[in-house]
Formats: C-alpha cells, sequence, structure tokens
C-alpha cells in the first residue's frame, strides 16, 4: 500500500504485534514460536489499520487502539492457521511460507490458533480493566470488544468459513456467495473498522458511513481475491494457484465469470469511495485503500 | 454428585447452557448442530457449578452469574472438542458417545470449537454491556471475563495441553507433571471459582481459600481422572481405556505408581476440606464436591 498514514499506522501495527500476547514460560516455548511463526509471516494488516485509521478518523490517539488492533489481526491469524489445516483448505503454502502445520504439526497449529483467538480477548479485557474508573473510556472499549466478538464469531467470520467448506463441490447459488462474502471476509472488516470508530467516540453519522464503506472494500478484497486464485500465479499470490477450483469453492468468477467479477469490484470500490467522499481529504486513507485494493496483485 | 446444592445448581445451567449462544441463521445450521451436540452430551458440570456456587457463597444471586457458567463451559467443551482431534489425542469416544469429529468431520469439530470458545467471549462481553451504567457491577464482571480468558489462554489451559502433547513418549520428570496437571485442569477450576467470587463480591480473605482450594480439587480431579484411565474400563470412563499408556502420556500413575497417586489424592482432598473447615456448613457445596471428586468411579 502506497498510502502514507497506511505505511505509518502499519508500521505501528507491526512494532507493537508481539507486544501484547500474554508472558509464556519456557514450557510452552513452541506455541509462542508458531503463533509468532503466523504473526510475523507477512500480511497486509488491513483489519488492523482499519480499526486505528477509524479511531484517528474519529478523534482518537492510535497508540490507545492498539490493542484492540492487535487483537484483531490474531484473530485474522488464527482463522488463517485453522483454515490452512488439512481438515479445512489442505494449503501448504501462505504467502509464500511453509503454512503453520507444516512446520509445527498439526497439533500444535491447532492450540497456537486456540492460542490466539483467547489472547486477543484476554490482550482486550487486559485493556479494559486500566480504565477501572473512567466509565465513558469503559463504555466505549466494551462496545469495541463485543464489535470484534460478534464479527469474529457464529453470526460472522466462523459463519463464512462453515458456509464455505459446506459449499464445496455442491452448486452455489447467488445467494449463497453473497451469505460466504460478507460473512467470511466483511464482517472483519466491519468489525475492525467500527470497533475503532467506537474507540474514537464516534457519531452515529460516522458509525454509519464507516461500516458500509468497510462492507464494500470488504466484498470487493474478497472477489479480488478469488479472482487472483483464477488469474494470478504462485509467484504473485504466495499461495498454489487455482486451489478453489480443485476444491470446487464458490467464488464470485466461478458464478459470473470474470468480466462480471472485475465489474462488479470496481462498482463496489465507486461505491466506497462515493461514501467517504463528503469527508473529502480526511478520508484520504480510507479512499487511497479502496483504490489500492481494487488493483492489486499480491 | 449427591449434594443437593450441586443438583440444583447443574440443573439451572443445563436448562440455561443453549440459551445463551449466539443466534446462528440457517445457512449455518451445521455448526450450531455440532456445537449443542457436544454442549448436551452430558458433564458433570463441575466448572459452572464452581462458578455459581462461589458466586452464591459470596452473596450474590446465582442467576446472574449465569451467562459466565455457561461461557466457562463453552470454553471447556471447545477444549474437549479439538482434545479429541486425530491430530490430538484421537479419541471416537467421550461420555460413551461418537467425539464431535466423527459425527460431523475433522473441519466441522475444527469450527464447532473456535465457534464454542469465540461464543464464550461474546456471551459474557454481552452481559458486561447491559451494566453500562453501574460502575461496581461492570467493575465486578469485568474481572470474572478477564480470570475467564486467562485461565483459559497461553498461561493456562492451553499452556497445559501444549505440554501435555509435547511430553508424549519424552522421559517426564515430576516437575512437568505438575505444570501439565496444574494448567490442563486446575487453572480453569480456579478460573471458575475466582469468576464467580468476583461476581459476587468477595474479601480477599474468601478469594484466597476458594482459589486455593480449587487449586487442590483441580489436581485431585486430574488424578482421578488418570487413575480412571488406568484401573477404569470402558463402561466406567464412557471413553477406551488405557489411552494414556497407548500415548506414553505424563501422567500422576505412570510416575508415582498407583498407591502413590491415590494417596496424594486424599492428601489434597483433605487439604481441600481444610481450607474450607472455618466455613462450616455455609461451604457444604464444596466440601460435599471435594469428597465426591475422590472416590467418583464416572
Amino acid at each position: 500500500m502506497e498510502n502514507s498514514e497506511y505505511k505509518r499506522l502499519k508500521a505501528l501495527i507491526d512494532e507493537h504485534l508481539l507486544t501484547f500476547l500474554p508472558e509464556i514460560d519456557d514450557k510452552s516455548g513452541t506455541l509462542l514460536e508458531a503463533m509468532e511463526y503466523s504473526l510475523t509471516a507477512g500480511g497486509k494488516r488491513i483489519r488492523p489499520v482499519l480499526l486505528l485509521g477509524a479511531s484517528e478518523f474519529c478523534g482518537a490517539d492510535a497508540k490507545l487502539a492498539l490493542p484492540y488492533a492487535c487483537a484483531i489481526e490474531y484473530i485474522h491469524t488464527y482463522s488463517m492457521i485453522h483454515d490452512d489445516l488439512p481438515a479445512m483448505d489442505d494449503d501448504e503454502l501462505r504467502r509464500g511460507k511453509p503454512t503453520n502445520h507444516c512446520v509445527f504439526g498439526e497439533g500444535m497449529a491447532i492450540l497456537a490458533g486456540d492460542g490466539l483467538l483467547n489472547s486477543a480477548f484476554e490482550t482486550m479485557m487486559k485493556d479494559i480493566l486500566l480504565y477501572f474508573d473512567d466509565p465513558k473510556e469503559i463504555r466505549k472499549r466494551s462496545r469495541a470488544l463485543y464489535e470484534i466478538a460478534k464479527g469474529s464469531g457464529c453470526r460472522g467470520m466462523i459463519a463464512g468459513q462453515v458456509a464455505d467448506i459446506e459449499s464445496e463441490g455442491k452448486t452455489c447459488t447467488k445467494e449463497l456467495l453473497d451469505y460466504i462474502h460478507l460473512n467470511k471476509t466483511a464482517t472483519l472488516f466491519i468489525a475492525a473498522i467500527r470497533a475503532g470508530a467506537y474507540l474514537g467516540g464516534a457519531d452515529s453519522r460516522k458509525l454509519l458511513d464507516l461500516s458500509d464503506y468497510a462492507e464494500c472494500i470488504g466484498l470487493a478484497f474478497q472477489i479480488a481475491d478469488d479472482l487472483l486464485d483464477v488469474c494470478g500465479d504462485e509467484a504473485q499470490t504466495g499461495k498454489a494457484g487455482g486451489k478453489d477450483c480443485q476444491h470446487e469453492k464458490c467464488t464470485f468468477p466461478s458464478i459470473y465469470g470474470i468480466e462480471n467479477a472485475k465489474a462488479r469490484l470496481s462498482e463496489l470500490t465507486d461505491k466506497a469511495l462515493e461514501i467517504m467522499a463528503p469527508y473529502y481529504d480526511e478520508a484520504e486513507l480510507f479512499t487511497d485503500l479502496a483504490k489500492e485494493l481494487a488493483v492489486r496483485t499480491k
């Protein structure tokens, strides 16, 4: 991502990402190693950047939102570790590196995922306990935690993953595809931006606009991802190409065709830009991000 | 368990256990089915009873602690689903019924576990949001959530599971055995009782006594479990016997021998009773529970 705000916030996340993990003793050293392996295996950090960006956009200091930003990256990372397992997508490469279970074994990869999900909530709750004498801050932070819990749970990301694995080999309807895209990807984008908005004390107008924007770029991101799987090669994507096709996954290009998928991606990007237009330069991070996601190659 | 208080609290949990799960739509119906399958597959509900019992012991209405009690049972249940997976303990039976992955497949079992862990935090956080105008209640409830997050995480239950799978086939030291027992089982007992104590507004004396008591019965419970694996048969335990031995697990009887394991179990039970003795009849639930756990056969 070329936007300088994006780079600044991403650097802040990369710098602090490991610092919020619970202190793990030597006897569970491999667990920490496995968790850190996947956390530091690269990644665009889109979700935590959205969270920090929304929090600044609404008037807060991004640094005070860091526990939530790191927590959402822990959740995203755990979901990838579990998603790559042989019983799920069975991927051996992620971002050009061997997946977690290929390095640490399946049992440890399951526990590393569990550990990251648990650490996300532990990290956020530990932060909330710091504000015991400040009811206003507790309120903001509790709302942020709840948004993340809802978005990553059985009415959000996990629901998307369930529908995704259940759709394999079946006839995919447009309705099911929408459901998978919305829940598997867009919901965590929405949760990230809403959590940031709450932390920043957003008014209801901004909260609504940011949510709508996040839904658009979340859906656009997933379509771009599906397109990359069809059109990209391993060098671009860092993982084996055509996996979705092998698994007979329900994807946008497989239902609508490549050209229609590109048109929909562009339509969603335009809508995202339109939502943020009234904020002019203040929303540059968000508008630049929408544009870059639409043309990303990796 | 014969204690009438125990029965009353267990009935309360069984009645409400499914009511705190997030509303899941039809497209993720199998997920809900898989989660409910393991939640309703029987079980003594020791952890949630400890939580409710501690909360009443410290002066609160058990009903108001139910979201936390159910959350800790979700966490215990997710840990069993993941623990039974082929990549972990590879168990086909649990409480006499086929394990989750044998019924729903490995992918769905992983997601059902993830879903239960996530739902635990979602449930507790949703409860906290109800008390926005009551800083004192928020404080108690946030502490309870944090105790549970810490106890189930990388410094607690997950650490125990990591050490457990890593110990397989290796020479087990007494120190490692203590570490596994404390973290794998006792930590969640302690978290349950401390969460309940916080919800009930415990003073520091009661908090300490309850924590010490929970550590004793948690360790005793695990020794009894190890003994059942060696001495019990499938009809008693509801799972295939001698599994620990097959996996060359680090267990109390394998290091100290059966007679010494029994002596240690009895010593821990006595210590638990001694801790609660100053509370006389008020602590009957806890003393009866300690006695019953020491002689349990299933």
